[in-house]
């Protein structure tokens, strides 16, 4: 008998996505990421490992994704590459969950060597961009990386701020259309030359 | 016999802020609150109710101590509002986390309609320094608020993609005036007619 090994994986990681982003590390147990999956345990420890192991492989293929969805170049727009940020968490509220949890329970960051490598590039992507006389060079560029990620991401880690603030939902579309424009707006006012 | 009513009721909330911020609503008990005190469990009820009365108070008084922090006007200078509400943030880290399990476990905000109150209070002294000619009127007086607080409160909120991203650690104090005074630029740029 043939196991759909490649689906039972994608099955088990998006369960495990769920139940992470939702109760974070410490309240996630490997067998209701399993039940939810519908898969047995045994099969879940085999492919993934321990808890911590699999949810340094949820966290790292979030972050893939994002980078991923974010395609757009620093020294192109730096307004749009906010806004691709700001889609990508707005469409996987997952993601600032994680990052959450990680911040309020986890004593060290997953794969943070890593991490901070690929944070190092973007910063070094906009030094560049600002050599090139494309950006303000008075601005550091790793506070700036910072705050793009903090415009892009804020809306889903208070969105009950955001909803007090703004006066509507996260789900409200016509919403999410005037909070991208304003972060597309704001990235390229902290970026741009004035 | 005369009770220290006073400092007994301010020992029982100190504790409570420092467990929930902590361990948020969910992982905290009223014992462990009590305990940390080194108060009965009795008088904590008697004083403050229930657990959930009690989150309500600690972080409505977390957020009146920020109010109160950050005096400055937004018509007087957004950069120094947005600086002195980064200087609270850093100085009191509970207040991010707090509002961090807030939006991670519960449904319904803590006294959402008196803090909407206070936020549009907020944001109309924005959309008036806008129309006084003082700030730029072409950007959205609401969505500039919540990204003020974005800037101000992000470095704890996720303090370990901080010192990935900038190389040090929310404890380091030049890393803090750097911080600070990134944030009152930023701030400026966002909000200040171009």
């Amino acid at each position: 008998m043939a196991w759909d090994t490649e689906g039972t994986r994608r099955r088990l990681k998006e369960a495990a996505t769920a139940e992470f982003a939702e109760y974070g590390l410490d309240g996630t147990t490997m067998t209701r990421i399993a039940t939810r999956a519908g898969i047995n345990k045994e099969r879940l420890y085999s492919y993934y490992g321990d808890k911590n192991a699999l949810w340094e492989v949820v966290l790292a293929d979030e972050l893939d994704r994002l980078a991923a969805a974010v395609s757009v170049e620093a020294s192109e727009d730096v307004g749009e590459f906010a806004g691709a940020a700001y889609d990508f968490h707005a469409a996987h509220p997952e993601l600032a969950r994680l990052l959450q949890w990680e911040g309020l329970t986890r004593e060290q960051p997953a794969r943070a060597e890593q991490r901070a490598v690929h944070y190092r590039r973007k910063v070094d992507e906009f030094a560049k961009a600002q050599r090139d006389g494309l950006l303000d060079p008075t601005v550091d560029p790793a506070h700036l990386t910072f705050a793009l990620i903090a415009l892009a991401a804020w809306w889903q880690t208070v969105p009950q701020l955001a909803e007090m603030i703004t006066g509507t939902s996260a789900n409200d579309a016509s919403g999410r259309i005037s909070r991208r424009a304003f972060v597309v707006d704001a990235a390229r006012r902290m970026a741009n030359r004035r």
